[in-house]
């Protein structure tokens, strides 16, 4: 069986975002993530970028870092007010402080992406990008207590 | 502007999986992953799991533990004959050596997960867990260079 050490993520580029306070991004049931921003890829990676232009969306693994210290195994999300394990939320506090976003890509000028859905804040370290290839057919999802906490609030839509 | 130093990870837990050799994981046009494995939670993260059960699916955070060293910036896929920037592929040798796939959650037993749709080798460690809670629809997907290696070869279903 492997064990492996440790690994260390140096950032490939940085979130550029409208978001420059938590309090500005959106949270809760049903809330929607649209805002545009840029992910600024550092030149050195550069040429990791040829032909991304060809894909709608994109995953971005990024670095919380600016989440508080507190409790990394369990989380009370914004969208609930019941605890859960944070393996079950999107909650900052975490083992691994790391980010996962899907982002619909607008436009590529050089190294600087263009894109929709950032709900990060300005300045978060990009660790990695990765094409979205496809996706669960919503019919065969099933949502856990995010499902029932939005069935007890009143959507924001 | 925040420029964050590098961040070191570790592991929360290993990929149990029926693939102990890269050869065996299927690749190319139409490969399908529908490998059933465990993702075994170190018992220091048990608590992280609560509620997880709810998820159908979930996204699983890992590291490419034995990629070879290599160009990490242009990667020529198994489903192409093309060179494509590795932010643009999944490719195991890229600047911070990150796997990310979408597993079904099947049933949970204490710290081990069963999952369905393993890629990942027999004793990847995971850096993270996150549920997976809605889905970019099909059609408004676009998917690059891999859409037209598609169509060049015959897929295998």
């Amino acid at each position: 069986m492997t064990r492996s050490n440790n690994i260390t993520l140096r950032p490939v580029g940085y979130v550029r975002s409208p978001h420059t306070e938590k309090a500005q991004i959106p949270k809760g049931p049903g809330a929607k993530h649209d805002a545009e921003g840029v992910l600024e890829v550092l030149p050195e990676f550069e040429r990791g970028l040829q032909d991304i232009e060809g894909f709608s969306h994109l995953y971005v693994i990024w670095v919380f870092d600016r989440a508080e210290p507190g409790d990394t195994l369990v989380a009370t999300p914004p969208t609930d007010n019941r605890p859960h394990g944070v393996f079950a939320t999107r909650s900052p506090q975490r083992p691994n402080p790391l980010g996962l976003s899907v982002v619909e890509l607008l436009s590529r000028e050089g190294n600087r992406l263009r894109v929709r859905g950032v709900d990060m804040l300005d300045g978060t370290p990009v660790v990695d990008i990765k094409p979205y290839l496809s996706s669960v057919p919503e019919a065969k999802l099933r949502r856990g207590w995010l499902a029932e906490a939005e069935a007890r609030y009143p959507r924001r839509h």
